[in-house]
C-alpha cells in the first residue's frame, strides 16, 4: 500500500474512497513570490525554458519543454474542440505567418502599429514613452520641478516619494498638491526637456519620442530591397479577413458564423516582460465572428464574453479570479464599437487575459478597397448584400498557459511535509495518470504494473515510474499536475487484483479492479465531454 | 432509405451489410492530370488556398482552409501520438521560430545554407545554378556547341532535342554522342560563357553563380543593424540540439531517447514549386534520437526507417507507393554516416517524402564548442560521459498532406455517374461522419437526425447536412473524405429505430440502432488504438 494511506495493510473496499488521512495546510505564496515559484517550477520540471539559454538567452523568447508542450497543446486542443468542433457556426483556418505585405498596409499596421520610443542619451537605455509617467511637482500652487517613473507595480508611490524629496531638497514650504501623472506622449514640447529620465534620473537626457513599428520585417525573394519587404504577422486576425471570400465560397457558412485560427504571431516588443505574458514570439487563438450590420451587436458581444468566461472556468481558470474591463469609448479606434477585456489576477497584478472587440466592418472594407474587389456577403434570409460586421474574441495561448499555472499552483503541508501541487484540470494535465509498481525489484509486480501502464497508454498520455518511495513518486506527479496515480502492490498480485488510485487534490485513495480503474479514469479524464 | 440502397424500402438486417449494389469503375487520372485534380479539389472544397489571394497571391505561401486545417491537424496529432505519446523513449519540445542568431552560426547555416544563384542579364530571370543542366554537343568527336535545360520532368529530352537541332543547324555530319548533362555549378570557368541560358536561349547572358543564403533575416530590438540580425529557423532541428541539456536536466531520459518537435520553418526558396511540396513557409515534424557513440547506428537507423514506413502505411500512404533512396557516400557531409530518404510516387514524379539522417555528434559538438560549455551526457549504465550521436528522422507536414491526398484521391463511376472520392484514413478525415435526415421538411425526422448529430458531435467532428438528394449529399462527403454517412429515415421513426450507415469506400450500407451506430463508429474511427 502507498505510504500515505491511512489504512495501510488493510484491504480497502472497492469504490469507497478511504478516509483522507493526511491533514493539509495551504501554504501557497502570493504575488512576486508566487511568480518566482512558478518560473522556478517551469524551469525545474521542463515546462518552459528561456530560449537559446546556452547562448545567454534571447530576450522575449521562450521554449516550451517536454511538459510545457503537452500543457500548451492541451490548451490549444481544448480551445479548438470547444470553439470550432462543438459549435455549428464555426470554420477553422490556418493561414501563413508571412502574408503579402499589402495586407498590412490595408489593415493599417504598416502606418500605425507603432510604439512611441525614447532613448536616454546618457545611459543608452530605451523606453516606451507611454510607459514613462511624469507630473509637475506643485507646492503651494507653484510648479517647483518634475518627477517621472517607469510604469510598474510601485511607480505611483515612487513618483510621490520623489516629489516629496524634491520639495525637501528645494526647501519649499506649503502644501504639496497630489501628483497628476500622465505618460510621456502627453508631455507638452516646452516642458519636455524639464522631465527627468527614469534612466539617468536627470532632466534633458531623453530624446524626443519616435514611432517604432513593432512588426518584424524580412525580405522574400532573392533581392533584398524595398520591393521585397514582408512582415511576420503581428496578429492572426488579418489572415482570417483576407480569406473570408475563400471560406464562404467553398463552404456553406451562413451569417452569423465565425472563422477561428491558432498560430504564432510576432511583435518586436521593446520591453518584453512578466515571463511568457509579454514576449516577442507568441501564439494566438483568434476568432472573427461575422454578423449582419443590422444584428444586435451588443447582445452578441455579451454572448461571446459569457461563452469565453465559461470556457475559462471550465479549464481551471476560476471565474472568481476574472473581471471585466470595458475600454473607455474615447480610447477606442474610430471604427470600434466596444472592446471588453477579461482580466485575470496574475501574480504580478490584474492584467488582460483575453479581449473581445467589436470592430464593425473596418477590416473587410479596408481589404476590399485595397484589393479593388469588395468583400461582401449575400444574406439569403434577408435578401440583401452587405459587408459583414465582426466580433473578435482574441486569446493568447501563452497568457492562458500562465493563467492556468497561476490558478493551479499550490503549496501545502501534508503530514508535516511541504508539497508543491499543480491542480490542473485533467483535460490540460500533461500526464493523465501515473502508474507505479509498489517496489521495483519484484519482477511479477513490475510486469503487472507495466502491463497496466501499456493498457492505459493506448488511450492517454500516462507516466510510468519505478524509482523511489511511493510518497516521493506522488510528490513528483503532484508537482506536474498529474491528477491520478495508480499503484500496483502485493495485494494486486496475491489477493484482490485491485490497484490503488490516489487523487492529487483530495489525496483520497480507493481500490479498484484494473477494469474499474480504466473506467474511473475515462470518466474523470474524458467525462467533460 | 438512401437512394443508392439496392434494397430500398426493405428493412435490412442489423449488422449485416446489404449487398453492394452499385458497380464502380476506377477512372482516377494520373500524373499532371491527377495533380490538377487535387489542386482543384483543394481550392474548391476549402483544403488549401493560395496565400493572400486577394492581393494576387504570394509565391511559395499557402493557407489551409476549413477542411485543410482539420486534415493537417489530424496528421500532426497522429504523428505526436505515435512518435511521442505511445513510445517510452521520447520527449516533446516546442522551441521558438526565432532563436539567438549564434545558433545558426554554430550549426553552419549562416555560412553554408545557401543556394547557388544565377541571373539572366537579358530576361532578368533568376535560376538556381544547380537546377540548370548543361552539356557539350559532341558530333563525330568534335564539340560543336552547348545546350542547357532547366531541371523538370522533360529536361533530358528537351536537351537532346536541342542538341539535335544544333547539329542540324550547323549541318554537322557524323554521330551525335549521348549528352553528359551536369549542373551549372560543375561548369568550368573557360566554357561558362558558351553555355546558353534557359531564359534567353543564348550563351553569355547568365551571371556567375553567387551564394544566396536561404534563411529569412530580420532584426530583433529597436535598432536595425548588424548586431540585431536574427533568422527565421530554416529547420526545427537546431531548437532541439540547443535544448538537449535543458531536457536531460529536467527529466529522467536515458539514452537512447529522442526529442520531437512540430513547428513552422522558413526557407527563401528561389523556385517554390509543386503546390505545397516546396514552399517558403512550411511545417516540420522532426526527431533527434540520441544514441551512444558505441551504439549500432546502422541497426537503429534501419529501425527508424522501418518505423516510419509502418507509420506512413498506417495513415494511408501505402507501402507500395514508397521507395528508399540512400544518399551516395560522396554526397554526404563529412560528419554524416548516412541519409536515407523515403520517396513517394507524387503525381509529378517520385520525390522525397521524408528523410532519416545519421548525423554523428556534429551538432551537439558545434553548439558545445560555440557556447563554451560542452554538451555531454553521463551514461549511468556504461559509466561514461560522452557527446551523444544522433539519428534524425525529419518529416514535412505539408508534403505528407500532399502525399495523403495523392494516395487518397480517386475518381470512379458509380451507376453511370462520375464520383470524386478521397479515401482518407478515418484518423485523418476532417469529418469522421455525416448525419442526414432523409428529408428536411419533416420536423420529427429533422429533430431525430439532429439529436443523433449532437450525440456523435460530442465525440467526433461530425457534419450535418439537410440539403439536396441523399445521393448528392453522399457525393459531397465522398469528395472530402468523410468515411461514414448516417441517414435517419422514416423507418427510424416509424419502424425499427435504426439508421443507415453507408461506407464511403465499399458503398455498403447497413442498418444499425443508434447505439450500435455509435459503437460501430467508435470502433472504426478510434479502433486503430
Amino acid at each position: 500500500m502507498p505510504e500515505e494511506s491511512a489504512s495501510a495493510g488493510v484491504p480497502a473496499e472497492h469504490h469507497a474512497p478511504t478516509d483522507i488521512g493526511p491533514v493539509t495546510t495551504d501554504a501557497t505564496p502570493k504575488g512576486a513570490a508566487l511568480m518566482d515559484a512558478i518560473v522556478n517550477l517551469c524551469k525545474r520540471r521542463g515546462f518552459v525554458f528561456p530560449s537559446s539559454e546556452i547562448y545567454g538567452g534571447f530576450n522575449g523568447f521562450f521554449d516550451y519543454g517536454p511538459l510545457g508542450v503537452e500543457l500548451k497543446n492541451n490548451i490549444k486542443q481544448a480551445w479548438w474542440s470547444d470553439m470550432v468542433h462543438r459549435r455549428d457556426d464555426m470554420a477553422g483556418l490556418d493561414s501563413t505567418i508571412i502574408h503579402h505585405p499589402t495586407t498590412w498596409k490595408a489593415s493599417g499596421h504598416v502606418d500605425n502599429f507603432t510604439d512611441p520610443l525614447v532613448d536616454d542619451r546618457e545611459t543608452k537605455q530605451r523606453f516606451r514613452a507611454d510607459q514613462i509617467f511624469w507630473a509637475p511637482v506643485v507646492v503651494a500652487g507653484e510648479t517647483i520641478g518634475y518627477v517621472s517613473a517607469l510604469e510598474d507595480e510601485g511607480y505611483e508611490q515612487r513618483a510621490a516619494e520623489d516629489a516629496l524629496a524634491l520639495k525637501r531638497k528645494l526647501a519649499k514650504q506649503g502644501e504639496l498638491a497630489p501628483l497628476a501623472l500622465r505618460d510621456l506622449t502627453e508631455a507638452p514640447a516646452e516642458i519636455y526637456a524639464l522631465i527627468p529620465s527614469p534612466g539617468s534620473g536627470k532632466p534633458g537626457t531623453l530624446t524626443a519620442p519616435r514611432s517604432f513599428n513593432m512588426m518584424f520585417a524580412t525580405h522574400v525573394g532573392a533581392v533584398a530591397d524595398d520591393s521585397s519587404v514582408a512582415y511576420l504577422r503581428p496578429e492572426t486576425a488579418q489572415g482570417i479577413f483576407i480569406n473570408f471570400k475563400n471560406v464562404t465560397d467553398t463552404g456553406r457558412y451562413k451569417i452569423p458564423f465565425g472563422i477561428a485560427q491558432i498560430g504564432k504571431a510576432f511583435r518586436n516588443e521593446i520591453n518584453p516582460r512578466n515571463f511568457v505574458f509579454r514576449s516577442r514570439e507568441f501564439e494566438q487563438m483568434e476568432i472573427e465572428y461575422f454578423i449582419s450590420p443590422d444584428a444586435d451587436w451588443a447582445a452578441l458581444h455579451k454572448e461571446w464574453i459569457d461563452y469565453v468566461i465559461n470556457w475559462f472556468d471550465g479549464i481551471g481558470i476560476p471565474r472568481a479570479k476574472l473581471s471585466l474591463y470595458a475600454h473607455p469609448k474615447e480610447k477606442l479606434a474610430h471604427y470600434s464599437k466596444g472592446t471588453t477585456d477579461i482580466m485575470f489576477e496574475f501574480p504580478f497584478g490584474v492584467q488582460e487575459l483575453q479581449g473581445t472587440a467589436v470592430r464593425g466592418d473596418f477590416d473587410l472594407k479596408q481589404h476590399g478597397d485595397t484589393s479593388g474587389r469588395a468583400i461582401e456577403y449575400f444574406d439569403e434570409a434577408a435578401k440583401k448584400r452587405y459587408v459583414p460586421h465582426v466580433i473578435e474574441p482574441s486569446f493568447g495561448v501563452d497568457r492562458i498557459f500562465l493563467a492556468v499555472l497561476s490558478a493551479a499552483y499550490g503549496e501545502d503541508v501534508v503530514e508535516g511535509e511541504k508539497r508543491v501541487v499543480l491542480r490542473l484540470h485533467p483535460r490540460l494535465a500533461p500526464y493523465k495518470a501515473a502508474v507505479f509498481p509498489l517496489v521495483k525489484n519484484k519482477p511479477e509486480l513490475l510486469a503487472r504494473a507495466e502491463a497496466l501502464y501499456r493498457r492505459l497508454k493506448r488511450r492517454w498520455n500516462v507516466f510510468f515510474d519505478t524509482t523511489g518511495a511511493i510518497g516521493r513518486r506522488y510528490r513528483r506527479q503532484d508537482e506536474i499536475g498529474t491528477p491520478y496515480c495508480v499503484t500496483v502492490d502485493f495485494d494486486t498480485l496475491e489477493k484482490d487484483g485491485c490497484v490503488t488510485i490516489r487523487d492529487r487534490d483530495t489525496l483520497a485513495q480507493q481500490r479498484l479492479s484494473e477494469d474499474e480503474a480504466e473506467w474511473f479514469l475515462a470518466e474523470k479524464i474524458d467525462g467533460y465531454r
